[in-house]
């Protein structure tokens, strides 16, 4: 089996696009991350939900842990004002987890060890400069454990 | 909205059971990471699903990484023969991602700072030492987000 035949549709967001839009994708469709593309289309790394978790702690508790406990009733309108007016790439980590690639005809195994070496949990699958969908680990362990 | 309300059921598995099950788990509810236990059933860690994709990675591979190309037909074989009569922390990371915990009574804005600050896509939910559910990141940016 071929990277292509694994490949499945994955949301994707431009690394300019709105933050805010990109925490309303992640939570709507309960995604642990998403895949972020550089200005030329590339997927190039993964924006991870427990990131944008960050813009839900309130400025008074990172300056003083012990007050999170203050409930907060006005959270919604605070996370999109934090979020808005801002682009993916600012949710980004300092460090964003390498998005492995792999091309359409790698084998199962090619994958596998590109997966593994990376601790990715997500490859884009790419034909020349053609993202033509992505696999997730749990994916690739479907296919593998298959026929068992 | 305290802990306990945003809580919800996820599969946990413990530290000494099987590994192929595991594996299996993960691939048919095609999940990111199952909530590992210690033998007194306290959750204590995550098992990645892509940690389990290096029993996908045939030996001959990780010693020639040229050699992933080579089509290999029986995979569902050898991996279920690899992960047999192994436990699930035999799995894990040498330094498994720590699973924060939460209380039943914790409010929102503890729960998104304990799960910035550890970088963690799950916390458990434990009222004394039991496990009542799981919120995953997303989960809480959609609670987050819900009134907007």
């Amino acid at each position: 089996m071929h990277a292509v035949e694994m490949a499945e549709e994955y949301p994707v967001v431009d690394q300019d696009s709105d933050a805010l839009d990109a925490a309303r994708l992640l939570a709507e469709r309960r995604l642990p991350g998403l895949v972020v593309t550089d200005a030329a289309g590339c997927p190039r790394s993964i924006l991870p939900a427990s990131e944008v978790v960050q813009f839900l702690v309130p400025g008074y508790v990172r300056d003083d842990p012990s007050l999170a406990g203050v409930l907060d009733e006005s959270m919604a309108d605070r996370v999109a004002g934090k979020l808005s007016g801002k682009t993916v790439r600012s949710l980004l980590p300092d460090k964003p987890a390498e998005l492995a690639r792999v091309q359409a005809d790698d084998t199962m195994v090619e994958v596998a060890a590109i997966m593994a070496r990376l601790r990715c949990p997500l490859v884009a699958v790419m034909e020349e400069k053609k993202l033509l969908g992505v696999i997730s680990a749990s994916r690739l362990l479907e296919l593998a454990l298959a026929h068992h």
